[in-house]
């Protein structure tokens, strides 16, 4: 857990650490966060966050609260203030507190707030052995490319998938389509062996991690087939998995209880976790 | 603007009103909310709200923080210390502070904030003179039955409305029939007569207001037609108008720069809110 965080302006002891009633962020949902990993005292990624950080905030017209050099310096006191080596950054702006009102006024002053907790890295059994995951009609709002706080329908999700036992739910658009899972990207390996992620589009988030791997794939003379796949394809692949910053590349071995290839972690997916951590630890593609 | 809030079994001055960075209500939209109108001191439709609050509750599985008895107590305690008789009450339950994680853990306890302000009744000039909306495509999530606060795509449609000079706009589905306003219930008056409101269903919400107008236009006679509709038989109607706490009955004169009617408050329109005013006034239906 945090032990200090920042909030709009201040280091704050954990338990003191609070905002508005009016806030926003807390009445209407009008704000965005990121998730940035951190490696051996190292942000990972840190400039496709603030890219996309900024994109989130440009889509909802929520000013920068601060430059991306000086929310750096804030993000790293807060990692040395909570002796973070290996762990997450979390980081939320909202449009800030103002007298509720639906429509926003341009007067509120956009409200930062910056915690980090220690967290090791994906768990190896976990790893080694794959996850579950169930399907979900997909009953999010339709702009999933702006990594906002609007996150009820991702968190009945995640609950609904956890009390069936899997670890994901992948979402379903009315085209029978995989869109992502509640907060992860999806990929397949398809049956006749083609790597295939969802194309960007506002049905989904841009996932940092998925960014890396397109990249990884790319110099790894592995080819990509960025196309909407639907369950039924998902189904038959060959192999399966999902991507996030926390959950790195991480096999699925069944869905809603149909194995996958043969219930175990394919051999691409092993390759490209294998290849995702060396991204991580040396913050470079190799 | 409130000066004492209820925060979580705390009267409050309104400036300290603050809740944890980490109430899922901030990092998740994770939680409900209510307006009650009050009217010579009276909370109007009670019953009505404390009925739809905890349904919304029950479908998230968040407990409620205290029995209805206890919560009249409190909104009645902050009516007094903010010495409001004609406004509203705004109260909000989140499913309370965790650590982050988007499974809620059913270990967290829920957080109660209660405010109220004075606020007088819908603007007559408003309301003789009537409203313009415009259309936008509904992208919202698929629970609008549930009140709420995962609202970013209501904010984002309200805010374009305002920057069009229009009081609301109406989110029309893929079948191209009005859902509802950003925060509003849609109603027309056909072009043969009949008076027409979308049926509930998940895509909209209950609206207090709107369950009162079903009882009054039943005891005065008029019959409805609770049925979806189109963006063109909207249109084409002879009136249209929008319900909700804070707005009573508004006629609306426009939709999309297009005149509705003779472009003037319609007599169904102006007799329902009539009633309407009756009802809230004597806090039954007249």
């Amino acid at each position: 857990m945090s032990r200090i965080a920042y909030v709009a302006g201040r280091y704050l002891p954990h338990g003191q650490a609070s905002v508005h009633i009016e806030d926003r962020g807390y009445q209407f949902a009008d704000g965005v966060y990121e998730v940035v990993a951190v490696s051996a005292g190292k942000r990972v990624d840190d400039d496709r966050h603030f890219e996309r950080l900024e994109r989130s905030l440009g889509e909802l017209e929520i000013p920068m609260p601060m430059s991306r050099h000086a929310l750096a310096i804030v993000m790293d006191e807060v990692l040395r203030r909570n002796r973070v080596r290996d762990g997450i950054i979390y980081l939320q702006v909202t449009r800030g507190r103002a007298p509720r009102d639906h429509a926003w006024s341009g007067d509120s002053v956009p409200v930062l707030t910056v915690t980090a907790r220690r967290q090791p890295p994906p768990n190896e059994i976990m790893a080694s052995r794959g996850v579950r995951v169930i399907t979900l009609k997909d009953r999010r709002w339709k702009r999933n490319d702006i990594k906002s706080v609007n996150l009820l329908a991702n968190v009945m999700g995640k609950s609904r998938a956890r009390a069936a036992g899997a670890y994901e739910a992948w979402l379903i658009d009315d085209d029978d389509l995989v869109t992502e899972g509640t907060s992860t990207t999806a990929w397949i390996v398809s049956a006749d062996g083609r790597l295939v992620t969802r194309p960007l589009d506002e049905a989904i988030l841009g996932g940092v991690t998925r960014a890396a791997l397109v990249d990884i794939a790319q110099q790894a003379g592995i080819t990509l087939e960025e196309r909407p796949f639907s369950r039924a394809e998902a189904l038959a692949a060959r192999e399966a998995f999902l991507t996030s910053t926390t959950a790195h590349v991480l096999a699925i071995i069944s869905i809603d209880g149909q194995k996958i290839g043969d219930g175990q972690p394919g051999p691409v997916t092993t390759d490209l976790l294998d290849r995702y951590r060396r991204h991580v630890a040396g913050n470079k593609i190799s």
